[in-house]
């Protein structure tokens, strides 16, 4: 591995992606990307008698299918590096019990899918193992009753309000097998403009993502262009013109590629009113990059992909403390192995 | 970097600690570590109005003086890797924003204390990074309101609770420089034997703490009595006999070793009677480790310890609905370097 820049790091053992998973809920369902998750719940209970529980068995069906489709036995798996959006991430970590593999718990908020997806590369560049899981998990009743208001309460939401996102994706991570590779990942810092209203996480965290994309291309030295597509984790509708706006004062030459946002793209906003501006959630990246990306690289309709996983870092704690709400987000480069 | 047996990684690039912190409230400056602690307070609001912001300001505190002590300028620092008890780790995060480098929140409990460490040494020894801050914190009163009850309700504890040590713990991590080196880490798996009491982590947390050294000793092919030292996190009074009473099942040799944790070390247990147990929090073996341990080694006391910090997975929310306390544990070894 090679860091470059000051936030950089260039994988050089093609740490590479062997197998991945989508499963989510029925509103993922009715989006534009439906046909490209491993697997579709038509209700949000899961068969689980709390919302918490559901969340923890759509993310462990997921980790079993991203084994499955990596072709290798549970017994191969020898690292789990996730995390969610729950107090004490415990969606996670009592996934990584059932897993029973040594586990390294995380926290970025939304930005939790590209948090693991560039440490477990790292892990396995490094040598430290060869085939490492890493992902996510959110869900919409668990996430809007703990950062919000309980969805059976039906409080109202401004149009720059967010729909989480209920899916879990994850990724096995391999040195060797066949699958596209993780060539990059710029960590992100946290950035803090003093947006204070959770109800408009886009606006918040579009200057995260914006540095992000700013810092890979100076440490890289690659212009916007030598990626086929870029994508944001879930800016949605208000964020996303605001991550443009910011790169474009910058001169970054954004016209060059397709430029996008995972919490556009896994609904379909004019269609799917109830969503308001757009998608979020751990699960919103997770599943739009394991689902849709991957399978698009693989057919070869992509070549270079740029996600950059954005998260709010704020707590209902710290909101009604008055505090502004820090963001933060990380780019991982996933590439076309070349024949 | 070699990864060893199932979960240990040994580092072949000798990262080490070049400067640590460790600055802690009025009932660890009663304790017996007193002396070697960087900053004592005297009070436990610290001059803030909220306990959160207070503990943001241990952590704050705590990294600036690693910073200072390793003789390193804060524009030199390239990654920051921590987390703490909090929900969505803010006080971690808070203090990310305000050191304003690259930062990769964790969760692991209070075994985000060795999380960190082993993860800022896997960076550092794989060229990731030159200089990397690890640390954590936790708060008696953040951590007694958010999981238990608010302290000022004077509510009743049994005799198997721990004490949340006040306390923030930091190192820097580098490639270059001199002190004691971060030689092996194993990473543990999820524990969970069935205990749902939250007033008793030490008997939860010490099979997690057992497995981990059983792993460690399985995949290192080192006897205990290699290392002077061996501490656990914060198993404290109840848990430390059971960990013992494991791991003489399993056949190992532990009385050739100096066995003891870190929660029993940082209080006086017989003279601070309201500590019941003993110390528990990220900050216990942060602080012990980073404050106490660290020194003791530099000195030439100590040549080889291992740190095995413990962590109860739970969640008030995973408490009430009845689910049982998954924990884990990952354990570091640290050397003094050879002249």
């Amino acid at each position: 591995m090679r860091r470059v820049g000051g936030q950089t790091w260039e994988f050089e053992n093609k740490p590479r992606i062997i197998g991945t998973s989508s499963v989510v809920g029925p509103e993922e369902g009715e989006g534009p990307l439906a046909e490209d998750f491993d697997y579709i719940y038509d209700n949000l209970q899961i068969g689980e008698k709390t919302w918490e529980k559901a969340e923890r068995r759509l993310f462990e069906q997921a980790a079993q299918i991203a084994i499955a489709n990596a072709n290798i036995s549970k017994n191969e798996l020898q690292y789990f590096v996730g995390g969610d959006l729950m107090n004490q991430i415990i969606s996670s970590s009592f996934s990584a019990r059932q897993l029973g593999v040594p586990y390294l718990g995380l926290f970025g908020a939304c930005s939790t899918s590209m948090e693991s997806l560039a440490l477990a590369s790292l892990i396995v560049d490094s040598g430290g193992g060869d085939y490492v899981l890493a992902g996510t998990s959110s869900h919409n009743c668990t996430v809007e009753k703990q950062f919000r208001f309980p969805t059976e309460y039906g409080a109202q939401k401004p149009p720059t309000a967010q729909n989480t996102v209920t899916g879990s994706g994850c990724a096995i991570i391999s040195k060797t097998g066949s699958g596209p590779v993780v060539r990059r990942a710029t960590i992100g810092r946290v950035m803090d403009l003093g947006i204070k209203d959770p109800y408009n996480m886009g606006a918040a965290m579009a200057p995260a993502a914006a540095d992000t994309l700013i810092s890979h291309f100076r440490d890289t030295g690659l212009e916007p262009g030598y990626y086929d597509l870029i994508v944001t984790g879930d800016l949605a509708s208000v964020g996303l013109p605001i991550a443009k706006q910011l790169l474009q004062k910058e001169g970054i030459p954004m016209e060059q590629t397709e430029f996008n946002d995972c919490g556009l793209m896994i609904y379909d906003i004019n269609t799917q009113k109830y969503v308001f501006a757009g998608g979020s959630g751990c699960g919103c990246s997770a599943t739009v990059t394991y689902g849709h990306l991957i399978k698009r690289i693989k057919k070869g309709e992509l070549n270079k992909v740029l996600v950059v996983a954005t998260g709010a870092l704020l707590s209902p704690l710290s909101y009604q403390q008055g505090e502004t709400i820090p963001c933060i987000a990380h780019a991982v480069a996933i590439e076309r192995e070349e024949e």
